[in-house]
């Protein structure tokens, strides 16, 4: 473990991909030394970025210009991919470091991508644990990505500091499909490609967002004008430093009011009892269980034991 | 056990009370005798239609009226109530019987109120074996009737064989804030005080939803023209027979095609795999285990401990 430990406290790169690799591991000592060098990990804190935006926003070339922007400025970045969808499609995520050329060669960055075999409760595990070895690395700043595909975004947010919505320009009235619910999470919106012939509808796109948020309810962990939304353009840089100061903005009144810790504190406790049930519900996570299971499940779908008759059987097989 | 299943099975009300009773308590004896009586109930069937409607819309009227509808043509008729906020409210429901007062007193009914102490895990528990319960004391109609909060409606939805949405006359626009979501689980939109000067505004917003359904994609399980919307007046009693009408073709057609049975199986493993997962969960309901988790999730949230190594020991407890 220590020879693992020393290099990733150091920063090394090579060092921190391979625990990543041991904490994305489900072999059972494999489990047992994550969770020993997790236990050994100094407390260091970098900014936790959730970023969002869906396939053609441009996230990969956003994600290239602003991660150099800030290693320019002498910051350490990681970047990591939540796309729970990978494993389906054969792990589209794969190119990542391709996506980011330029990134990937920047000795100050450091860029993971998904897990294939991804099923969202092990993929939000995973991506905890990658954040925290990161911090321990003494990254400065993690950005964690993902596609906007069903829950996935919720859990990005849930272990942000930040979270962002990229999107790209489009005409107006429903304002691209963006649910409700996503609108609440951001705290930030940037409409990416403000460049050319679709800076017009960039800016207008914008103004429909920057109303769409003035009619949600106000956060009281936000400083005035929190959420906000404004443009940019990944390919000539523009707004990039601008969207910085904001998130720094934010961030320093939230520290400055207590609400950063809060909602850390809060993040933990919740993926501290996501967790605890995760490892209960892992008792039908082998292949008897499944079985089993398969086998009640039949009994009960063809009306031959009602559906807590069958429970009751099961849970006496699990603890007998 | 005995002693309680023939006259239950002689479709004795007061043997059903007692039998609800008895499913509803979290005694461990009793859960066991719960399992027993239930293991022995043979397979008769009732048609279970699902009912949801926001306060105000005048549910316990059109329960009162098509109730005594459906009594009249010789069918017995049972009605529960799932209403998880009536813990919170302090029994909101407990007045079923007062506000369904002739059908609570026909012979051919059975009304039973939401249980309090209602949490929305063990009420739908509860719900699915009172279901149970009445085929076997013979009922031929279970109506589950369910305020629209929360998840209240996908747990009803998912436990009935119709899914009936009970609507206020109201101007247009926001179709009254039902969600997409509730709109694609109706089979039957009812627009309900179809009566009097209400009466113009209430056919448009027949139309209007009519509109909305179209616009849903055709579900494979429905004949032609479902789901529809029409409107009834549980006042005067007009559109009831219709709906009455519609319910029983909707529910040949889909018998007849082998979607009724394909449904029922499939919500039956559903709800078997949901109980097994509770049933691990409930090994954290303990005074001590509660106990334990609020400690190590102190811990957590001040950053004393990582979630997953939390999460670790507190397994470690709960196994060792």
């Amino acid at each position: 473990m220590t020879e693992l430990l020393t290099p990733l406290l150091n920063g090394d790169r090579r060092a921190l991909s391979r625990a990543i690799t041991l904490i994305e591991s489900t072999r059972a000592d494999h489990r047992e030394d994550a969770i020993t060098l997790l236990s050994q990990l100094p407390d260091r804190q970098a900014l936790r970025i959730g970023l969002s935006g869906t396939p053609g926003v441009g996230k990969s070339t956003f994600i290239e210009a602003f991660g150099t922007l800030l290693t320019e400025k002498g910051l350490k970045v990681a970047v990591l991919a939540v796309d729970p969808s990978s494993a389906r499609s054969g792990g589209s995520i794969l190119g990542d470091k391709t996506r980011m050329e330029q990134l990937s060669r920047n000795p100050n960055a450091f860029i993971r991508p998904s897990p294939s075999r991804a099923e969202l409760g092990g993929v939000a595990r995973r991506t905890r644990e990658a954040i925290r070895l990161c911090e321990a690395a003494g990254f400065d700043v993690v950005l964690i990505e993902t596609v906007g595909v069903g829950q996935s975004e919720t859990l990005v947010a849930e272990m942000s500091d930040l979270f962002i919505l990229l999107l790209a320009p489009a005409g107006g009235d429903e304002l691209q499909g963006v649910k409700r619910g996503i609108m609440e999470m951001a705290d930030l919106i940037l409409v990416n490609k403000a460049d050319g012939d679709l800076l017009p509808t960039a800016r207008r796109t914008v103004a429909d967002y920057a109303g769409a948020l003035r009619l949600l309810r106000k956060r009281p962990q936000d400083p005035e004008n929190f959420p906000l939304a404004h443009a940019v353009s990944a390919a000539t840089g523009d707004g990039l430093e601008q969207a910085w100061d904001e998130m720094r903005h934010l961030t320093g009144w939230r520290r400055a009011h207590g609400h950063f810790d809060a909602t850390r504190a809060r993040q933990a406790r919740y993926w501290f009892q996501a967790e605890v049930r995760a490892g209960l519900l892992s008792r039908l996570d082998t292949p008897e269980a499944r079985a089993r299971l398969a086998e009640l499940g039949e009994a009960v779908a063809h009306g031959k034991a009602a559906p807590g008759v069958a429970a009751a059987e099961m849970l006496d097989w699990l603890n007998g």
